[in-house]
């Protein structure tokens, strides 16, 4: 150990980077390798049941996790963004932001986000060190999710009621290559996490 | 329990809360009560380097941290953000709800930041519930700071070369009731960063 970092009357920022706290040694405090599970699928195509699905498995497990969705960041960090491109571009930015942040701090991320612009992911994605990104496509058909039209939002959006509606007004951008794609027409939200559970026990 | 919500089937958002992973769950696995603890002072009073040495102390301890400053937050999440008043505001506001996020994922979080403006501080405090934003004034005066001038900007500020700089082009409003002072000219890093966890161990 270097002495001259022991003095703790020498200015600041000194070389006290080499004794910091560091995001390794916060994950292993946590004992696990820190991730970003990130759910994109369209409105009501199951993103967040899964989601909370997956996060109460990980947690019984003993696993530290956060889960972001739109209840705890569209009404806080981002309550001064709308829902034009531009601002769903800086709702994704942040929100990836935050996810790398939370990495750093060990913890496992669940971010359940439309996410709809390949571009969007892919930047989150760049962010984080490769493999610590888990793109999960909740390929739930367009019909399927109007049909079940849960909220009542593809109504009004079908009214013209909610403008830039994904999949009605505004694309959806499909993975091109999603490290995980489930099918909720054939299973269930349950066996759905089963199948993220098991990816992170082979892969992680 | 609720038999409604053991079927997976059922649509999304249908009462599924109830079972979901609560801040208080994670808070309990990480078997600490999460709090921000709240560094303001002038550049250069000394909140990174008591910050980091409180992280590592903590961090020992078996505390699961997370250290929000400058370095990882001005690069990332808000980079779009300049030194104007307005982004000032935004740059705090930003960083305590992420803060927020941290506390609902169980972790002590530690951010050391000038946030100069005192209404900006008390926005953040309101994230919070009571108790659980511990205010820590860097008492450091703004002719020590100058004299010290570790990274060379108040020289380069009282040539007008930085603009808006807290404590010459910018104002400082000092915390009225901040839980912790700190005196760096009677105390050395170390021993700040012990007030600060013999407070946590009495108060929180």
């Amino acid at each position: 150990m270097n002495t001259i970092l022991m003095n703790d009357d020498i200015p600041a920022n000194i070389q006290r980077q080499h004794e910091d706290v560091s995001p390794v040694d916060r994950a292993r405090l946590t004992g696990q390798t820190p991730v970003v599970i990130w759910f994109t699928g369209l409105s009501g195509a199951g993103k967040s049941t899964i989601a909370n699905c997956l996060e109460r498995k990980l947690h019984a497990g003993g696993h530290h996790t956060m889960l972001l969705d739109g209840d705890n960041v569209r009404h806080g960090l981002n309550r001064d963004l709308g829902f034009t491109e531009q601002d769903r571009v800086e709702n994704i930015r942040r929100i990836g932001e935050v996810a790398k942040l939370m990495t750093d701090a060990g913890l496992i991320v669940i971010a359940a986000f439309i996410s709809p612009f390949r571009g969007d992911r892919e930047l989150v994605r760049r962010l984080l060190a490769p493999g610590m990104f888990i793109e999960v496509f909740v390929n739930t058909s367009l019909d399927e999710c109007e049909r079940r039209d849960i909220k009542g939002l593809y109504s009004k959006a079908r009214a013209g009621i909610i403008p830039h509606f994904t999949g009605i007004s505004s694309p959806y951008e499909a993975p091109e290559r999603p490290e995980i794609v489930l099918e909720t027409s054939v299973a269930t939200a349950d066996e759905c996490a089963d199948t993220i559970v098991r990816y992170l026990h082979q892969s992680v």
